[in-house]
């Protein structure tokens, strides 16, 4: 508490809601976000406004922001499948990880009829083979909230239903879709090489930069569709943003509303990845795409807006 | 104006729709808040902002703000009456008081199906034994703009339909729902008795401290349920944030939007006041539930915006 | 854009979205509001604020706002001839200018079932016996991107449709409403004799004090309504308003959404005029009308909010 | 007071010690600098600041200022006659006016040994064959305090020693030194050629722009040395800059040390009009050097801080 | 210092060097100083600067503020003793209490010639019959900063040369001039008649409002001067004054140029409750002359500065 | 200047007179200072203030600015040579470098009544076996506005007086006190011992870190005293000090009055190196002692102001 304190003591005059709005990242949950904004609130004597994401629901944070990442890789996942004319219905996924953004994924994914086959931690991975239940996804919350950082819980709570392989990454498991949700370079060349020899079919990449460049590079070659983290992953803070909104407007969206903004969101930046990434055969690259999306916007934005 | 001015060249720097956003109260109504208010644009350089609610509809004000606080109570009520396993429709409501509280739980009231038998001032009161009309109530109007300050004109304007009873309260008046809507400590104990004598099945205070703690101690003790005025005139002021709300959209809501907002803000204080004021043997301690409800969404949010 | 910084420079300071908000105007378009919007923005540190209006939409600029003036004068007009009993279908449409005004003025009537039979430019006036086919008001937009100025353009590109007389002005064609929207004084007493003799039934001044004293003086002694132009244009400006609203609450509003609003305000300053110019024999003097309300409008403001 | 009082309402954010500091001017004196200062006090929460000079000795006003332009131009001019190799001791001086400038003036020169012979009202002039005494200086500020606005008073009061001579001006006295101290135009070309006739050995402008474009260039023709107001006059506004330097460091300098350091100022403002004011036959052009400093020390700074 | 940087939260956007610039007082020493002081600059980005006084040297506090009460005090009494025609040099003075204020004003009263013959605490009076020695002034720092609180530490220190009685106060010693330099109410009307019978000749109130009205009436009819507080006593807030100056300028001044100020300050002082408090038989009530003297000056500047 | 300005743009808000003043350094000289301060008037709206120090003197700049490093330390060494009972008049100095700091140091050396033997450039050093002259020191602002950046130059202007060694450094050349006014780490080991074995008395370090740690530590070895460039080097940045003093009381000292402060400055930090560097055996290690000198002060105004 005394250090998020003095962290704000030192930058309260740089950020507001319309000049610069940090959010959590590794380390900063709500906790501290909470005591962020008490200390902005003391200093800058405003309330409930859009300075800081990620606030609680009771003072100006935004519904599914906590699912918004994982809800929107498996909004982008949705695009990159019905682009090979394919669909998610019973799709086989593997996702790493089985924190926050897992556990958004795995809901969505289920929701819209994929099976998660896969979960994985430090200590191992968990093989689930009929797909996972809302049980265990709900269970997925308890147990991140014990602390024990443990996915082999997951096996031993549900017996039968989930199997345990220690010190190994969820890319041995059989998969149509790989997700990694984990972190950085979780993902290495022989990895995608075990993800392809077991049929793989689409990559996308959740943490920020958690394929390796070789991983990458053996996924493209072999035509496999990637989604790189800078697009896949851009629902957060995209949600962010929607919580600004709702500040601005001191209103709270449902669920329901949230949740098709950052649909809309997440179809309009894989809508971008297809107008500049789609290559001279019809493929699309979505690496190539996002890049130049991305520098498009920005550089459009200081031609029009001058140069000071 | 010039007291008002004077007023707010020492207040306009400490308030703000993100700060500090005063309403008015007795004796400053929409004449006071927009000398308050043009002051504070001057100096401010700001307009169209919530940094004071009440104001006029031409200026950012909001709809429905009049009645919110009779609106608000006559919700609390209904949630009371339903709780017992009644309904509003045919209830016999006496209301102390004739001005802008009063008019606005007489509409709504009417509107539930409920009839108000009683209306008082402060030369005595005015029964209704068929309840009152649209007539009646948009008398109410006439009566507090003429500055008479007497509730006697009712019967002179509705003879037959109003009876006029010099230098009583309402509460001699038999009702099934007593709403003392006028001032503070204005229901004493020798009224409480009266009103459970005459049968009263609740009493839902809407002034501020409108009952004498002797009162309030003579209804429980009876086990007619009691609402407290901090959970059921919270109405006025929860409509003063829906002002703030649409100044911050630059936006006007519709009255009914409004009204739903109010209904739906109003079920949450009862809500809340439900779960911290449930005894053992099942029946509900309103006051307590209330206070409670307050203290913890007080003390949740220090602990969790950290303590500077 | 270093004078568009410079200007910026001195105005900064002045300007925000609950203070002052200009607008561009002649020489002022998207462009330099851009350059001035980016100066702004990194002088005050706030951004995506209405502290400007007309930007672009990619930051913070309102759908319909470059049709808004053009969308707004056809509701207006829609009243006028509803006021007499009348109808838009078919009715005959001269417009001056092929600019942003005359292309939305233009749109909005075909939409309505209104026949646009002449547009005009500096080097005479294109009559368009058919009425204007939505192909004619696409190649508005490009006459107006070459940057030839010449109105001649619409009869080359579509010959047999439009037919080029050169230096007249649209007034020579017989039409039921004829609306100025081009620039300052371009009405005359003559043209208005004009208009008269070939049977118009409306005129609805477009551009800012388009029609000279003599020619309204005429207009009106012929019992011909005349809308002035501080309500007839009044859309433009009120759809940055609009901009400011959608601003404030971080979101963008559809097209539909947009127009829709801008009807409703057009029809509530129609609703004024008619209110305070009726006369006697049951006519509207619009002039009269829009003089009084907005007179009235700014002397209760300054009445209610004191003088200081 | 309600006027000054409304002004600073607008005036007060573009006002400040390091900003901008209005001193009065004509109409404008210490009474309403007052309640301006009081005005600006209140709405800025600042006090005893140099954001206005000319203000009382009791809240951050400085001594000699009321002074500064009648001992400024002496000191301009003693160093105009040094120029010559000649001396003020026994000069005989014209004074136009009798208020604050030549109070200030005929203070100064006779303390210095000069003499001053005549000084003029709207009414006509007073001539005083053996110099004005320090009782007839002082009687000055009675006939200013009178508002009688004639400068008749002084023959009357002190008969014998003080002639008055109706509807004429100043410049119809014998003197070494014309010095024009009431207002703009003042002294025409007729009088200039009187003053050269009489014998005038030096002009210096005190009023702004005092003498008419002719007027100067006859006295230039003449070969007698002009010196303009924009540097004679200087004074006033320089002890408004000494006002502001002691409310910087919150303290009051004595009247001696005012006056020393007006002194300086004045004789380094003679210099630099002498610097870039040497003729190629050795005799000073005082507009030209005056011109030509006062552009340079711009102009260099605009250089040396850049053009943004 | 917790305490010290909660309040300092609250309170620095209301203080300021041109704005509003508090002192400690009771309780409020420079370690407090230095708290608020650290807690206001982190807050308000200001170092060096006048938003409090009483800091410590070697961050902007002035020489001689500490001992500025006593001095003052000291210097007031000087002129009373004068008025008389009388002089300082081997007056017998009496002062309650041993603090900072004692201390000042026995240093003060030393270096001109006087004699402190009684110093007080709660435990009783310490007489010292042949005046105080530099010694003994120097150990009264001791004795303070030894939190012991007792007087009696210095008959201890120094056996015949001081003698303590236990259980009284300083106003049982013969004196020639009695200060009350302790706290409010110290000398009551009974210790006014033992002084009066012991032949004091001038009494001056240093503590505030240390002197009880029945014993301020006693003395007055004695026709012996009584200095009131307000006026005695201001040397210690005026100092407050100089040192904001000095942090306006950043600079310190040197002891003696301090002492000047104050003893410049203090002389104004006495002379304006002289001017005003001059009785028909030519005696001074320093108690009018304060009181007058002191609502002239903000009479004068409220009518100066208008009325807002 | 465009780089100045864009640099301005993002520091403005945090550096003011109060808060943090940027001087120059490296690269930054008066004309970088003067666009960014006219950058910084421009968007702060300020104006003579000492929100940047080292401005042109015309706009707030002090006296003896330029030449305050170079003074600083022979103010220093000054003190080091008579601690050891020794005086200034004929030592022979070696300073490296020609610049602005050699060339202050120059100028008061020989005010003092020593010998500047060696100078020295990146070509190599220029011996002056009896001294620089005043028309030497002046040409060496010659030299360093030719921007050749040759110390031969010097031997060419002043054959026979100057001889010049092409790739060496100054410490070739006997001397008995070394002052390094170069750049980092210019002075290595070797350097040391050469100056050692040609009997160097003292050596003080002007350039920041000009003395490789080998070199101090043979200095140190040899019982030389050694003064450290972070006491040697203030008087520089204790100018500005007293630049931003100026500009706080909008005034100017004169060249001997900024000269008298900087001695006392640089006395005060002689003094604060002996308290704290004082060794048992009574000679002084005046790193030790300015290392603990400045530590101390930085604690004690930490505890004393609090913790946050």
């Amino acid at each position: 508490m005394r250090f998020c304190q003095a962290f704000m003591y030192e930058l309260w005059r740089n950020i507001g809601p319309d000049q610069d709005s940090p959010a959590g990242d590794v380390g900063v949950g709500g906790r501290e976000i909470g005591y962020l904004y008490g200390a902005y609130k003391k200093l800058a004597r405003e309330h409930s406004t859009g300075a800081l994401t990620g606030k609680s629901y009771g003072w100006g944070g935004s519904l599914i922001r906590p699912e918004a990442t994982g809800f929107g890789a498996i909004y982008y996942v949705e695009r990159m499948v019905k682009e090979k004319g394919d669909k998610m219905e019973g799709k086989r996924i593997a996702l790493s990880g089985f924190g926050n953004v897992a556990w958004g994924a795995a809901t969505k994914a289920v929701e819209l009829g994929a099976k998660v086959v896969a979960i994985s931690g430090p200590d191992g991975v968990c093989e689930i083979p009929d797909g996972i239940t809302k049980e265990m996804i709900d269970y997925m919350l308890d147990m991140r909230a014990s602390n024990r950082n443990k996915v082999e819980d997951m096996a031993t709570k549900f017996p039968g239903k989930a199997k345990f392989t220690a010190g190994k990454k969820a890319w041995i498991v059989k998969c149509d879709i790989a997700m990694p949700c984990a972190f950085q370079n979780e993902l290495a060349e022989e990895d995608a090489k075990m993800l392809l020899e077991n049929g793989v079919k689409y990559v996308a990449e959740v943490s920020n930069m958690g394929c390796q460049p070789a991983a990458i590079a053996a996924i493209q070659a072999a035509k496999v569709p990637f989604g790189p983290g800078k697009a896949v992953n851009a629902g957060g803070v995209a949600t962010s943003g929607l919580e600004i909104c709702q500040n601005a407007g001191h209103i709270n969206w449902t669920a329901p509303e949230v949740d098709q903004k950052l649909h809309k969101i997440m179809n309009d930046i894989y809508d971008m990845c297809v107008e500049h990434g789609r290559m001279a055969d019809g493929t699309i690259n979505y690496v190539k795409g996002a890049n130049i999306a991305g520098f498009m916007r920005v550089a459009k934005a200081m031609v029009a807006q001058g140069i000071i």
